[in-house]
């Protein structure tokens, strides 16, 4: 396929980027000078070469940080490793993590679970949480996974799955296992919030 | 003013209504047939024959329903008495009354605090608030008072103006206050969520 | 019907108008002071004293304003009689008429045609429309019909209607019947313009 | 900078997208298997050794389909050589061209001016314009130069600029300069039209 038309399918499977916007993507890039070009595709080919993941919390991260073979985060001895945050996307993770409200380690799903999903193991690491999880508490100090997900239809079938299977693992090594608190949220205008919401916010009321 | 005019200028009152849509509001009445304006014209009549505040939870309500000089809703002896909920205007009360997830009693304050609201007292039923738990106090079995706002600016800005007025009350007759809880609510993505939201859901995880 | 629900009934059929927001209009006239209440409801009650419909033009004005049984539009003789532009609705009417920018008369159809509308004499004043043409042809000047509908499928399924009445009309008495201009409007962007739209704006290139 | 916040700097400068969708196609990428990130930036680097820019209309193309220096379109005997239709940017022209509206050759300016612009030639090819205007008038047979500009303020100043410029020419060459018609356009609804538009539409009338 011409490369225009090939970028266009490939800017086309970008997240939220139609083929109209696609194509502004390639006559962007064609109207810039040709360094600009040559540096972009450069620091794409770098994200293979100088970017890796961390076997324990599959965060993305720089291999030159890497710490005993392990991301900064997972290495840092300051964090409370008795608490795991398990969030769905490297967004997510990005968000909280940025907020300095979490001094616990994380892990990274990768993913979420569509309602009726047959293969879950294929859109989340769900076998990954359950090794990380086992390897924590039996090697280390883990005492509570928190999963930490969307209000969303997908967070809670995700939700509903994870509380399926660390169960036995919790059971084994006596972990707690919490979620995150309900109620309102920032903007919640009480005329237009829902029953669920409600019910929790009145129920946590304190 | 012609009555063309004049409705247009009673319409871009109404709430969320321009002069725009005033315009075709008027339109719309011109349109229909002389008996749809004489029965709405009617209705709006009625309201001020039919219907009547409640002088203890400030309700809107219909006359001919008027019990002991109350509302039904304070009536109710099925309700109970030790709990009072307060929110902020009416369509909050209807909201959350229709989700049948409180059985205590309402207080509708008629409005929010803007910030650095000079005159609060003439925005919000702060001192018929007063009264009210006074009442309630003295004469029942008043033991908590929920303060429902919404979780915008002008919602925490009227639960810190109530915070400073309800003290005396509440521990002149032992009453509990408190507020609703905080966390994700329906909807929240964690990409997306903001700090005070993720400290909250954090905080209150379980 | 209590006067609540029927008032929440009766602005859920006005223009734009969901339950939840008819609900709100009901609240904000509640807690205005009775008075607010009882001049809108005049001024309501005066719609039906002192506004009369144009029998020529069939828009709504004073009575007071009438003159030989004409509203004062119709009866300017600094108008120019030769022209008639037919327009779907008193707002299209309106925001023309105080554009300054037509010097003729003007019809209103009172509405426009659904594609596939059976009874299009009981949408638009189709007959109306004809009998005004005829009587301004015969007795008066008149010359020309701009039929000045909107781009969009009602507007040109409204505009294909009237073209399919008129041409007996236009053919006895020597009449013009034309439409508006096709091209790009304010604001229209070549990147997102229609096929139509392009066609008509370079066909009519100047 | 490491190779995640570079590419999040590049694609934050693509048009329409902001630093948080920025970071999400870093994601979006990293999850992907290294062969794509690699075809990705293969056609990136293809871009650079396959596409062209016609001396003549200034449209990128595939250097593989090159005739007599030109690209196809410009080469195209078929084509109207008579008329040239001038557009902002390469969007437009896909949009148009795509429509088969359009008979005669395009010229691309490269994009529009905004009010004020001091250094109009750094925006648009201005001076390209008028050197491919002289050829095709000297050694061609052009007639008619459209301006086809975006109903916009850029679009309109666009506009008022190439008429500064282009009428030397125009009149050394006996070409005739017109630029789109104006009027309703698909979807313009009279109740909300301006000014300008209505006025054009009227005038327009036919």
């Amino acid at each position: 396929m011409p490369p225009i038309e090939s970028l266009i399918e490939y800017f086309s499977k970008f997240p939220g980027i139609g083929p109209r916007q696609a194509k502004r993507f390639v006559y962007f890039l064609l109207a810039k000078d040709p360094m600009f070009r040559e540096n972009f595709s450069e620091a794409l080919v770098r994200l293979d070469k100088e970017i890796t993941q961390c076997g324990l919390c599959f965060r993305y991260y720089q291999k030159s940080y890497e710490r005993d073979g392990k991301c900064p985060i997972c290495a840092d001895a300051m964090r409370d490793s008795s608490k795991l945050l398990v969030v769905e996307k490297d967004v997510d993770f990005e968000n909280i993590h940025k907020m300095s409200i979490w001094d616990g380690q994380y892990f990274i799903l990768g993913g979420s679970l569509p309602i009726l999903e047959k293969e879950p193991t294929k859109k989340i690491r769900g076998r990954e949480l359950f090794n990380t999880v086992q390897d924590r508490a039996k090697n280390g100090t883990l005492k509570e996974i928190v999963l930490a997900m969307s209000a969303t239809s997908e967070g809670e079938n995700t939700l509903a799955y994870l509380e399926t299977i660390l169960p036995p693992l919790a059971e084994k090594y006596h972990l707690k296992i919490t979620s995150l608190g309900r109620g309102i949220s920032s903007g919640t205008e009480l005329e237009y919030s829902d029953h669920d919401t409600m019910h929790n916010a009145l129920e946590n009321r304190k």
